[in-house]
């Protein structure tokens, strides 16, 4: 703008005021008092952070895009806003904020955006990679209460990357099906066990928004090699979380901020022969022993 | 959660905010510093809502969802993420933040989610309804700069709804191409006009997730009837605007907080007969005067 128009200019910083103050008196007629005290605080967050860094016109119209193109990198089992989430730490913020738990209960982390419902179900210790490619690798534990009792009847999701650090949903799940993904359902004694192949580091999907933004910014797009679990159980809190390979070098650096100290465990290197369950391992494999302690449902 | 877990508990409160200075840590790291400042600011804005509202992991997932279906509601000349930019004020916010003028230059308004670049171009004094229904209008004026001159090869663009309150790109345009839309250009005189119909009050799209929002909480969702403009010329600021009519009932509470008083005008009612422009009508029409004053481009 030129210096010579400024004496002419109106207060448009008082104007700005007026405009939030017009927009929360509306909201504040939100029928219900949760959605009112959202949408009151969001519009309050969004405005100061406009007002903050003094937004442009075309910094917002960038922005009008760049959420209409991330919705077209949504599809089943995708959920590019959840990258975004992850990406910017909301997403471990929330979890860790609505997941009150003592110390000796399993930490949970975040889901990200791959979990898909009905996942199809084997029967427990079966192969789940249904032609993933990778080494073979044997995973158990037993899930238990609080008080160290075993969860029976525990309804188990886990999904995980091939050794080229994809899921089934980022190659043609449509024409495939599902691999490396299943429903496991626990007996009486509370464990669990499968056979799949070794997850690996991989990067944020590199053909949507959110990896440019994340080049543009953090430049860390890499996620260190882990286990999804998602386990539901009656009586028990749903328990979402990774189980993450302690030789991983991006431990330090997940590009959407999951790792924690007590989800990091040992996937240990076994030459061949005989494996926990008794199979006669031809090849090299890893295992897995990781047990989960579920926090009681909330009262 | 039930209360005798309390005492175990980890103090969950300093965790969240060491979340949040890792992540602003490692966004501290971009290169570009107007994107750091932007990027520090969201994430900083973002995570004090999610801890002020304590946000649940049921509101993210259903927010994560909500998301990805408005995204599915855009498409050429339908951006429903500008609707809830427009519906919480973001829109008019930075409009105003960004756009200073002296105070006889015209006010600019949101830009709306319904612009199409590429409109059909039209000679000036055209009817450019091409097919919209509703009461004949003739709208004329002159677009000047701050110092009253006419601004020569200004380009407008012109769109607005038709008697049923919809735009074309709600109405099946690729079949019937773009109507109630048009490009023109002025000549030395800065005078333009055009025939078309009277637009309408209207409610936000209904069938998007915009107007979901809209009814949970303000349970405003109308606008009032307006023209929009976006008129550009060589070394003037864009403006972006609307006019809006008098007469509408939803002045004092437009669903996008859009109405500045400067830019509501007269839409007159007039006897069949001759038109501005000499034409002998057989019918009833409208008639709007209305001069557009552009600031200089930015220096």
């Amino acid at each position: 703008m030129s210096n010579s128009h400024d004496k002419g200019l109106e207060n448009r910083y008082d104007s700005l005021e007026l405009i939030t103050q017009e927009v929360l008196e509306r909201y504040a007629q939100t029928p219900d008092p949760r959605l009112r005290e959202l949408m009151l605080s969001l519009i309050k967050h969004i405005h100061s952070f406009a007002k903050e860094v003094k937004l442009t016109a075309d910094e917002w119209n960038f922005t009008m895009s760049f959420l209409e193109q991330t919705g077209k990198w949504c599809s089943p089992g995708r959920n590019e806003f959840m990258i975004f989430s992850d990406a910017l730490g909301l997403s471990m913020l929330t979890v860790t904020q609505d997941y009150p738990r003592p110390a000796h209960a399993t930490e949970p982390t975040l889901v990200g955006p791959f979990l898909l419902e009905d996942a199809p179900q084997f029967p427990m210790g079966a192969d789940i990679s249904a032609g993933a490619t990778g080494t073979p690798m044997h995973a158990q534990g037993q899930i238990l209460t609080m008080d160290g009792q075993p969860v029976a009847n525990a309804v188990i999701d886990v999904w995980h990357s091939d050794d080229r650090g994809l899921y089934d949903v980022q190659d043609g799940l449509e024409e495939r099906g599902a691999w490396a993904r299943a429903v496991l359902t626990t007996g009486g004694d509370g464990r669990f066990s499968f056979w799949s192949v070794l997850p690996v580091d991989y990067p944020v999907p590199q053909d949507g928004t959110a990896i440019q933004m994340l080049k543009a910014t953090t430049g860390r797009s890499w996620r260190p090699a882990h286990l999804h679990f998602r386990i539901r159980a009656p009586g028990q809190r749903p328990l979402i979380t990774h189980i993450f390979d302690r030789t991983s070098k991006n431990l330090d650096g997940d590009a959407v901020f999951g790792v924690r100290p007590s989800l990091i465990a040992d996937f240990k290197h076994q030459a061949s022969g005989i494996a926990p369950d008794g199979k006669d391992m031809m090849r090299d494999f890893y295992t897995l022993d990781y047990n989960f302690v579920m926090t009681d449902a909330i009262q």
